[in-house]
């Protein structure tokens, strides 16, 4: 697959329109698509398994969606499969009273993944620029007055370019996933959950008042995407009409990604080799 | 499988030479058990969505064993295939600096599972009435003088029952596995990670040393597993010489534990009801 046409990397205008959420590739059904998928996510592992083990460089996942997306989904069908041992998965809702009392990158940095490992961040800091900058949010925080503005949103894409700029040049990969959903899709997937006795607990009435924002949201999403896709992290617009073809492309852009880190397992020294040397004679010696 | 013969719930002498290491409970080889690992991984997968939507009870599950019995091993290949947003693992290595100036469960604390999820802990802090036994470790800490002696490991017996009963008050049920591996299996493991150049870097010299302490490990097994089985929150012996028995063992267990709980997913009330019947004629009403 050539998932250069989902990838965005900056320096120029970024226009939602120019992606098509219903595209599914050519593919007809998830049939065509499970042997892709499967076979994906058995290479991931393995390389999961070297990048756990060389310990260098850290992978950070950032899943953002309008509601309905399949961001949980997603998350589910493409990561199970992958040693949990090296998988951390963070779902960031409402902030608490203690997470609003610190800068809005402090829970995210908290929750970074260790060297060798992959986070999945189930939205992110990036609602900072998204429902914050939708509603305003910044102006009921407890900023000080001068720092409260016109201007409050078009710095935080500065300061997220910096620190995953930052994170990058500390061994911590940054890949951002936006589901790019159409407003009838969900509508339809609002409606499935409304009738499914095991999904209508999933459903609240406040996701109806959020999707009237949904212009709002989707130029919130157009503009941080532009400000803050990079070379070194890049966006990655996935169709997400067709729950099949989405985690056919992130487990694609997943797989192209941690073949680019290339992780290897760790060779030993000579003297290490010496002392392994001695270790198995003293095993052998023991019999 | 009949589960109870590997289950330990305390209130009398335990003897880990009634188990045995080199089980296989009549299956002759991995061939045998993949169909039975895998039914229930699926089955375990299903109670999880339902453990995970619910949202009350959280599960923590614990690891302990001899170097080489298979612990993360396990946790792949039992784990994989759970959805990562409801699982978190820890690895419990040597305690830090900011973690030995608090007191030993701190540590653990911080990372006990949220209501719905699962919590894996490789190693825990058993570890503290294990190589902390052993090698004396708590009378090189910073504890008051007059609680540093020979009861301090009776006393953290006491301790860690106590508090694994309030987790379960809580609504967190513990389950606790001892891989159980015959020296003769582990020196044979050892062999193989020093020969294997993808799993020589796994090997460290210190493992010989920590081997010279097998009995002494043994019994701190022993009594560590006497004291704190109980019915709650019993130990299971594992056998360990045959890693595709271990995994099979684990995940009847698994299930069988999740079973018990009986999580469903949450039904709605009368009025929530209303307020779905509400929103779906708005999303009919829309086009």
């Amino acid at each position: 697959m050539n998932i250069e046409k989902y990838q965005v990397t900056g320096g120029k205008k970024f226009k939602l329109d120019d992606f098509d959420a219903k595209d599914r590739g050519g593919f007809e059904s998830s049939a065509d698509v499970d042997e892709i998928i499967a076979r994906n996510i058995k290479e991931i592992s393995e390389l999961q398994s070297k990048l756990y083990a060389e310990g260098k460089t850290a992978i950070l996942i950032i899943f953002q969606a309008m509601d309905a997306a399949g961001k949980d989904s997603a998350i589910k069908h493409v990561m199970s499969g992958i040693n949990p041992q090296g998988v951390d998965v963070y779902s960031f809702k409402q902030p608490s009273a203690e997470e609003l009392s610190h800068d809005y990158l402090w829970r995210a940095v908290k929750v970074l993944p260790a060297r060798g490992k992959i986070a999945i961040f189930n939205r992110s800091y990036y609602e900072d620029v998204l429902i914050g900058k939708v509603h305003k949010l910044y102006e009921k925080q407890n900023l000080p007055d001068k720092l409260k503005g016109k201007d409050t949103i078009s710095k935080r894409y500065k300061q997220i370019s910096g620190f995953e700029e930052y994170l990058w040049e500390n061994g911590i990969v940054t890949v951002k996933f936006f589901l790019h959903l159409s407003k009838g899709t969900q509508r339809k997937r609002f409606l499935e959950r409304i009738d499914k006795k095991d999904k209508n607990w999933k459903f609240s009435p406040s996701d109806l008042q959020e999707r009237e924002y949904w212009d709002e949201y989707r130029e919130a999403y157009e503009t941080a995407i532009e400000k803050t896709a990079t070379e070194k992290n890049p966006w990655y617009i996935v169709p997400a009409d067709k729950k099949w073809y989405t985690r056919t492309v992130i487990s694609e852009v997943l797989l192209h990604t941690m073949k680019k880190i290339n992780p290897e397992y760790p060779t030993i020294s000579e003297e290490q080799t010496k002392a392994l040397e001695e270790s198995r004679k003293k095993l052998i010696e023991e019999s």
